[in-house]
């Protein structure tokens, strides 16, 4: 069998950082890995009156993204999708969920047939009764075998080699080793785990808990309620995920870095967390806060939150999962913040 | 059979606070309790010109250790242990654990023989290749069934009715659910699981993860990897528990309120995480911040972390529980900090 040649989709912030770590590993494993090269696919834009991909290929560093971090040589930007994965047999997906639709439409019927690919994309995709994680319409679209990864993953942490973890969910074993040569360093710990869905779900999911966990920042309950609404979240994660998805593990929820950490982390300061606190003590729509506090970007969780809530009400299954219920109302029905933990 | 006459051994800021919801519960249950009067034994000492059981028995509040928290008037501060546990059946121990043995002198003989008792007291006692739970000893001392209470419960928090959760780890489940009617409020929800030790474990080994978190803290690297930290924590701490104690329950560790919630609560902003936070930044030894920071008073986790190092010698374990091995190094040992994360 052949070296494997990686290609990378998407260049923001986190896939960067993930460049960074198969640029790297490609050179350190290349038993495995063609190590000439990793094309990374750059939507191209204009950075301080220069192309993207020529600050990328002449300076090494993606200055707008994930400026500070020097990335290796064998990173190639490379402005056009198809160039991209020309021959690619191990595709890394790894931009927002709203691309992936386009991208895909480039992609089909042009990749190499026996690739293998993962996703970093988090999200997940829901159409009324209907509820998708992204590795499987990549593996339905594309028809190739489609892993995931997803984890405590803070993009800057991770590509200052600061000590940090990630699962990947594996179609077979195999692949799943494969990946976590990809990926893995000595501050950058990959567990593997036969669970695909799980982990997806993990990333969109804990989104909804970090709202929640926001609120209660912005109610000044203090860390006892905020822990007790952590727990409470991590387990409506995993029962939504047990009801609705077959096959899924619980140890990717309450064991492993995509479940238990990443909700931890997302808690702790990240984006959802902070604007749903500002939005109960600034006295603000998230409207407002999205354009103040994102730049004009969506916070996932609400929007989660809501797609969450138009999946329950087409399955029948109103109520059976209170904290997210509560968040949607909180966020898109004007119920009083202070109802949050009413009846959890 | 009888209506249930509680008691209260321990009146610091979380036996007054547990004394708050006792007392309103026994007037709400009074099927179940004798309501005219909740004893609660009160270590005699002066608090500004009073004694401080004047001063609850009058002004129904404890303003030594629970300021500003009116409790029911059917708490009676007694000062005499005997007396306090005088025909009670239902006897709460809530002490800091150093003052248990003495306690227990006391009362061995002298207690009803068909009480039930539960203990809220945290830590683990070892002792050389032996290790035992509180809720252990006490059952084994006074020759009753000791259940056992722990949980992300910041005692002024649950004191002024903010929302929060608890676990029962219970002897028999009619006396779990006994103990639940004791305690449980609109704002504190009391789970009940089949499991002492597990839930009285929890309460122990999480102030180790706390101090491993409080290192990185100190060192700057991040949630990620702080998240990662209380993971592989709480790993820790479920397998240690499943290889010496049998039949401890997995979701005592993983889902419930005395596992995962306590070790994201105390390593928010517990004790043992500030003061290893300061221990790496303020080139302190933890001596000296013991005696700045806590009053005097010893820092639960790098004394835990001792004792589980000397028992896992002891059984030739050592190496086996690689976080806590680590913070029992920097703590005690002068290992470098920046190592904590090498080999996890």
């Amino acid at each position: 069998m052949g070296k494997e040649k990686v290609a990378i989709i998407g260049s923001g912030n986190w896939g960067s950082a993930i460049a960074k770590l198969a640029g790297n590993n490609v050179k350190k494993h290349n038993d495995v890995f063609d190590d000439s090269k990793v094309p990374i696919w750059v939507f191209e834009e204009e950075y301080e009156g220069r192309k993207l991909t020529e600050i990328i290929n002449t300076d090494h560093e993606n200055k707008k993204y994930l400026p500070d971090v020097k990335l290796p040589e064998n990173v190639v930007a490379i402005p056009d999708l198809l160039e991209t994965v020309k021959d690619a047999t191990a595709l890394v997906f790894v931009m927002p969920h709203q691309f992936l639709g386009k991208c895909l439409d480039q992609l089909e019927g042009k990749v190499n047939k026996d690739a293998k690919a993962i996703t970093l994309i988090k999200g997940v995709g829901v159409d009324g009764a209907d509820i998708h994680v992204f590795a499987d319409v990549i593996q339905d679209r594309l028809g190739v075998s489609c892993s995931a990864l997803s984890g405590a993953n803070i993009a800057n942490e991770v590509a200052t080699d600061r000590f940090s973890e990630t699962t990947i969910g594996y179609r077979t074993e195999e692949e799943g080793k494969m990946w976590q040569k990809l990926f893995q360093t000595a501050n950058f710990k990959v567990q593997l785990i036969d669970d695909v869905a799980g982990v997806s779900l993990c990333g969109a999911l804990k989104n909804i808990v970090a709202v929640a966990a926001g609120f209660i920042d912005g109610l000044e309950y203090g860390n006892n309620s905020k822990a007790a609404i952590m727990r409470i979240g991590l387990l409506e994660m995993k029962h939504f995920c047990q009801e609705f998805f077959k096959d899924v593990k619980e140890e990717s929820f309450l064991q492993e870095s995509a479940g238990v950490a990443d909700v931890i982390t997302s808690c702790l300061g990240g984006r959802n967390t902070r604007v749903a606190k500002a939005f109960v003590t600034g006295n603000k729509s998230f409207d407002e806060l999205e354009k103040e506090m994102l730049n004009g970007q969506k916070l996932q969780g609400i929007h989660t939150a809501k797609d969450v809530h138009v999946f329950l009400k087409a399955r029948d299954r109103l109520g059976a999962y209170p904290l997210f219920d509560k968040v949607y109302h909180i966020s898109w029905e004007g119920l009083p913040v202070a109802k949050l933990t009413e009846g959890l």
